[in-house]
């Protein structure tokens, strides 16, 4: 299991980025996760950025979004799991 | 091309969900765009909750964000874009 990477209103998005951008070229998959508005927006910005940072890589991301219930000092709060995987080259439009 | 499904800090996630469910019904993509950390948040919990609505009709979403330029009132915004697919069953975890 590759490590989570836990994201706060506090992350800048461009340092996210570059922790996803390493983990998705060592492991092929990264978990993102993030409590709160301004979390998931840092999150969600990170993976658009590391997008750009894995185009050399010839890598492109994808990402299943769920619900997950973490504890926090004791309480339990939702949080937003991103799964972000390689794009794979069928994933594309098509328009029906 | 599906039509836009816009998302305010306003949006009920829930009314967004159905909206997306629909259009993948319908289209098997859709398009979601998202101004500002509460709108951002409200779109990814949106799609969270509409790959609930659309486990029946055996469709399962995986989510490609990017940056894009929007004209809000004469004003440049940057907006974010996430292009809904239809989730290959190819998209699964393979850790190395």
């Amino acid at each position: 299991m590759a490590e989570l990477i836990k994201v706060s209103a506090q992350s800048r998005s461009t340092a996210v980025a570059g922790a996803i951008a390493g983990v998705m070229r060592e492991h092929g998959y990264a978990e993102v996760q993030a409590i709160g508005a301004s979390a998931v927006n840092q999150a969600v910005k990170a993976i658009a950025i590391a997008r750009g940072y894995l185009e050399q890589d010839e890598i492109d991301l994808a990402v299943v979004p769920s619900f997950t219930e973490v504890d926090i000092d004791g309480n339990e709060r939702t949080a937003l799991r991103l799964a972000v995987y390689n794009r794979p080259d069928t994933l594309t439009v098509e328009v029906s």
